[in-house]
């Protein structure tokens, strides 16, 4: 059995924002020489996601005026976790778009539907934050 | 380390709907001889989830009413995405229930509480659409 | 490869609450003796998620207040799956909040991000209820 790890880093200059690391995933199954296996991809940070879905503006824009609908920053004074924090839905949004995504790995590559991609979805930014790549396979 | 592939066809004839495919899983899981590992099982498409609950017509009635009113179809013209689209909402009704499963195998048998059952759930159906099923193990 | 398996005990007093088992984990992957792998985390009941968050007391009372609010208990007759059955709400909350989570382990530990924990989120409690926790690697 193979095992293989790696740290990724993104910085999104705003609150919030999507960016498709799908490319980023397949370099790192390349260079982890597993044919056959699964890569766990997960946001090593509480306020983030790691998702799949499709990579249209449209869609993106969709996705974050929905999810201020369903846990709105504002009033930052409505969570009890505000309290020196104001991220509070962040911590939300995350839950709905999920933590981690485990993709299968087929003949060394992303074993994707056509349009599968992988995001990195930020709603706490404007910093550096992690996603940790795992592999295991042979 | 044993690996073993398989695609699932579905072609849910109404927008939305939910198939219960635990049978097929574990038929997949015969058929790998594996007797020990994690199964993932997935969506394909974006517009589609695979989850696991209750097999229970009542609840998956509740399910699509909440899903509904959480992200509804209509207007169809309230989502960007929807520029020669209609299927938006199902975009996010998919994040809500999930893309993939990872279950554990274990003696050779899907490792599940007493109710636990996988089901396929199309957002966006009428037409043929795939579920991956991924195992590896020993 | 090796695997390891095993069923963790919870009996949340409430109908809902929030167990941090990071520990209870890390004692698994201590006593599976494996190195490098995944871990999966699953609740084995319908009604209940693991999930991964911060272990912070008002960001807990936020989430209780937020899914309550996308998936209320009350009125318990607004579910068709209530006859007989007062848990409908459950059933949704638990699909926010997700089923499992699958973590990488690496020397022998977590590889978790600063914050990271794992917990139980109980929606119908008042009972002894099951997660399973399967480990793979070597």
């Amino acid at each position: 059995m193979k095992t293989f790890r790696k740290e990724l880093w993104f910085n999104v200059p705003s609150r919030r924002g999507f960016i498709n690391i799908t490319s980023q995933i397949q370099n790192c199954i390349s260079e982890s020489k597993v044919q056959e296996g699964l890569v766990l991809v997960n946001a090593m940070h509480i306020t983030a996601s790691v998702f799949i879905n499709d990579d249209e503006s449209g869609l993106h824009h969709d996705y974050d005026i929905w999810l201020e609908k369903i846990a709105p920053h504002e009033p930052v004074s409505g969570y009890r976790h505000n309290v020196g924090e104001d991220n509070a839905d962040a911590h939300m949004k995350r839950q709905i778009m999920g933590r981690e995504v485990v993709v299968a790995i087929t003949q060394g590559e992303l074993d994707f539907g056509t349009w599968e991609q992988i995001f990195y979805g930020e709603f706490d930014g404007k910093r550096k934050k992690r996603v940790l790549v795992k592999i295991i396979g042979e």
